[in-house]
């Protein structure tokens, strides 16, 4: 038993927790990050990472065959299931400890756990914090007590990102990004692909357009969706066969349980400091878990928002807040920026136009077409698409924003810099679009709007 | 010989021209627009339109070539040229009209000229203005008086847009936009392509990156690129030979003359008003042409900023000064924004670096690689791309930015927005990327700076 002294020891070496560390060392702060698995977490391995090395080749192969002039055949499973190979280093997590060495930042490999006011237990090992400690464990897949479902070895993000090949059949249940980006991915790889989802519509927390036009994209790449429909039970035998409470049942040679995620907090001593396990562990605009100055929780473990760009930026948040600026998070919630990656993507930041008008906003919301200009006669040419500007008409700024179509995804930084900066309406009428880009979408949204 | 009378009279149906009418036509007014030659102008028929016909593809095949999974083969010249063809509608403006009819716009064919105050001939019919005449006759190719070039049938824009197939060798005379963005496409399609600047760089009014990676690129494409060398005479027969100032000479089957640009104002009737053709027509922050209130100039005529955006953007802001609005023109000049789509592409906004080191501005740049993010492992893998933000460190706002790579197109806007917006870097800091797209690039370059 050893007892080492930090300023700061961050527990869980995730996006959220590295990109903490990191800024610390940076600045001059003797860090140690402590983790069990694989330093880059979830998102570097089993889910980010390798979901969008499954999907990249199908939207792009998709848009390839609107251009007339470029020669495109079908996609290369093989192909894509290597590439996905490299791009998470075939599980091997020694290329991203070079980052944190170069910030100074000291890796100890093992279960990190509070062990009182500023230690942590890493093994038999004692971590002393001067300043402050972090917790950035995480969260790991929800698999709801359906009955036979924890028994039928369903798969989670993580086999459904590695696997090796795609299964004949693949019963999905849920409905939102996980599920229907999985969807998209396997349907595409080769297998016949059943999703249950037991809401009124896929990805139910953005625009409903949104949802119609991806349940349309995954319906023409041959995805049977059932929706208002629940799992009653899993059995597995040889093949997983799934009943429904509408009576029906799905055989698959897979199921993927895509709940939801669940706060890592069981078993990371939160006790020891008069904490309770198993929900999320919450904080306040620093970051920081009320009642405690040296507590902070960054990444999923805090439930604000589950997406590894919000996670890094509480990270530097958090890394700021403990070198003693005064911070307060702004983007954040169901309002942060987020993009998903199935073909039509789907990029949105801050409010759908019903969480605006439940939060009593006074909006009003103008719509495009996302292609219906100059530039998409070369980009997403017939594609499904909407561009939705949600506007406060008093304020006269956008408050939210949702653009669908094909590779959307960069677009969407636009919007999150007009809406995050609070950007009038007449300076964004005065930031001219270039011609022919798709970007004059934003011209057309605010013609729409009657400027 | 008749009279009719109208609330504004638009010379020139371009994109400038069509905007501004579109615009008065929509709120109320009788509008004229008169046009000689093609409805829609240029930019849809022998620029922009074209010209990204032939260059997307291009772009699209190389960066499936990156995209490991995705199958595919070269280019196929004849259907990149048939879907030209399709996107400049053969050369027929019909499908351009409605447009100008659903705003109730009358169109007067035929070259209009002016006749004195608020007065236009059109053949032998007048049209009389009671509020404004706009004038939106655009501008031509420049062929400067080099011996014989004249006399050599060069290519300007509209051959080199419209031509039915690739010539076996193809000389081009100009480094600039046009310059570089047909020798993009014509090496791809097939051609020898031999490009002749007299400048030091390719570009010039752009970052020395982006000029320095244009280059690498289109020599990867096979064109052999001249630099800081003249032509100083030229001869057709049969086929075409440059002398150049160096001693050297060039043969082709074509020449292309990309010289830039002049404006259209000889024989429209600018003496009867006592104004001189031959130069711009220049106009103040209203578009206003000075010293007379009823006359405009908006696009490529007044010399302001050669790009069908901003040519687009000063019809809008017309029309509203027309209207009894207070407008002033913000982008503007050399400071548009900008995108060059070569590949890799070039989008620009603001200053350079140069440029407001030259106006005196307390700036600093800071550089990344455009796909040196997670984001890049997905889209321009590998490929040359930097993106740089030109910081005034007073006032803590971005006043330039360029961003250089495969597909930098759709990324431009959100420069735009911050530039223009003057949105304070501590926003843009909380305007967070999302997670993995190449829009980290923003986080990056924040950091690089010091946030």
């Amino acid at each position: 038993m050893s007892e080492r002294e930090f300023d700061v020891i961050v527990i869980g070496a995730g996006a959220a927790g590295e990109v903490c560390a990191g800024r610390l060392g940076e600045r001059g702060q003797a860090v140690a990050i402590v983790e069990d698995r694989l330093v880059g977490g979830e998102c570097s391995f089993f889910a980010c990472m390798p979901s969008k090395a499954l999907l990249r080749p199908i939207e792009l192969t998709n848009e390839a065959r609107r251009v007339p002039g470029v020669t495109v055949g079908d996609l290369d499973p093989a192909a894509v299931l290597a590439r996905r190979d490299e791009v998470i280093a075939n599980l091997d997590d020694t290329g991203q400890v070079p980052w944190l060495e170069q910030r100074g930042v000291a890796l100890v490999r093992g279960r990190g756990r509070l062990d009182g006011e500023r230690r942590v237990l890493v093994g038999d090992d004692v971590l002393v914090a001067r300043r402050a400690v972090v917790v950035a464990t995480g969260s790991s897949p929800l698999v709801p007590p359906i009955p036979g479902l924890a028994d039928a070895r369903p798969w989670t993000n993580i086999e459904a990102t590695t696997a090796q090949s795609a299964p004949g059949r693949l019963v999905i249940l849920g409905g939102g990004v996980v599920g229907v980006e999985m969807a998209q991915a396997w349907s595409a790889l080769g297998s016949r692909v059943m999703l249950v989802h037991r809401g009124s519509r896929l990805i139910e927390r953005e625009e409903e357009f949104a949802s119609r036009q991806v349940a349309d994209g995954l319906r023409e790449g041959g995805v049977e969706i059932r929706l208002g429909v629940s799992a009653t039970s899993v059995s597995r035998n040889g093949v997983v066969r799934v009943s429904l409470d509408d009576g029906a049942a799905l055989e698959g040679d897979e199921v993927l349980a895509a709940f939801g995620r669940r706060p890592t907090t069981d078993g990371i001593g939160l006790e020891t400091v008069g904490l309770e396990g198993g929900g999320h562990l919450r904080v306040d605009e620093s970051l920081r878990v009320p009642g405690f100055d040296w507590l902070y929780a960054v990444g999923d473990v805090n439930g604000r928002a589950l997406l590894t760009h919000m996670g890094k930026y509480q990270g530097r948040l958090a890394a700021d807040a403990i070198l003693g600026q005064q911070v307060a998070i702004r983007s954040d919630g169901a309002r942060s920026p987020r993009v998903i990656f199935t073909d039509p993507q789907v990029g949105a930041v801050g409010y759908t136009l019903a969480a605006a008008e439940t939060d009593g906003l006074p909006v009003r919301a103008v719509d495009v077409e996302t292609s219906g200009n100059a530039g998409g006669s070369f980009i997403g040419r017939g594609a499904a698409g909407t561009a939705r500007l949600v506007i406060d008409v008093n304020r006269r700024v956008v408050v939210g924003a949702t653009i669908t179509g094909s590779e959307v995804q960069e677009a969407l930084h636009a919007a999150t810099i007009a809406v995050v900066g609070e950007v009038p309406l007449d300076d964004l009428w005065h930031a001219v679009p270039s011609f022919p880009t798709r970007s004059e979408l934003w011209l057309r949204l605010l013609e729409a709007y009657g400027l």
